[in-house]
């Protein structure tokens, strides 16, 4: 059974434009696997490239505005992988892919860690950021999801919010609550 | 509105003990607030010593393990205040008090860190992780919650061990999952 970790995962494009993903990255054997939808932005470039950047900030805004088209976080070069990685992060690891298992929904990159590094300590569990990541789960499910179970859920989330969320925390969640409100709206109208 | 970060709180009792407790550390103003409940082993080692150290670890287990009366965690000597701190975390804090809060229900030690240190690098979040920080929560209130409360959010923070937990996180979720049968099963076997 291998452990997801949500990170940001940046890759580089044919157009040299660094792309940035949130995904939950399984971790097997000492290796991470990154396993992309078909199709899209980051397989293309862990195909062409061979390499990416695994970032894992706690700067949960990051999470969620990749989710709310909030792609504009500051990035620098990694140390081996020709890719760029988020400036802000705990730690990144660069990657190199080692095997590809395809597959015509998701298909596998088995990654080598090549380089990994810190950059500032973990501050502790914040069972906001983890609302805002569960959260960032069901605004990408919105309209597959029923209703109810999606204003069932955010009310359950909404008590870790309220009780342990910082001012980032709060902006993370606010970006994520508007595409909700955007998702009822039309249907509250027409009630 | 203070984040609060859940953390393992490490102090040094009279007899020269390590008392180890997880704790939801509430950071202010580059300040880190301590909030013991009375009457605690924390508190009065707070107060008699003046000194704390904040462990962060990724290791899920141990936040179970207090919970489920196992505290033989690996220590070691912090590096400046006179106290011991898990040898195994991401990152630990050593904190001075630098004011204190009475109240007769919670008090507030206002606490200044003095070093931090790194050891080992954040690896993205799992929301297994996240699931069994939920669930220590539910089973230090055993009791206290309605049982009907209990059931349906256990049910939900499931679906994230099944999909992501690896086994040092389903370890931690099976022994707080002993405690919640113990305490369903005297009703159980009644009905």
């Amino acid at each position: 059974m291998p452990k997801i970790l949500e990170s940001i995962v940046t890759t580089r494009g044919a157009d040299d434009q660094t792309h940035i993903a949130p995904m939950g990255v399984h971790c097997l054997d000492r290796r991470l696997l990154l396993k992309p939808f078909r199709p899209s932005q980051t397989l293309e470039n862990l195909q062409r490239e061979g390499c990416a950047v695994v970032n894992r900030p706690d700067d949960i805004r990051v999470y969620a505005g990749c989710l709310t088209g909030r792609y504009e976080w500051p990035l620098t070069s990694a140390e081996i992988v020709p890719c760029q990685r988020l400036e802000n992060c705990l730690s990144h690891a660069e990657v190199e892919v080692e095997s590809f298992d395809d597959d015509p929904i998701r298909p596998t990159f088995t990654c080598k860690i090549v380089h990994e590094t810190v950059h500032a300590p973990f501050q502790g569990y914040n069972r906001a950021q983890a609302a805002v990541i569960e959260l960032a789960i069901l605004v990408s499910r919105l309209g597959r999801l029923p209703d109810e179970k999606i204003r069932g859920e955010i009310e359950y989330l909404e008590i870790a919010i309220e009780k342990t969320a910082g001012e980032i925390e709060l902006e993370a969640w606010n970006w994520l609550m508007e595409r909700v409100h955007e998702h009822f709206a039309p249907k509250e109208a027409a009630s």
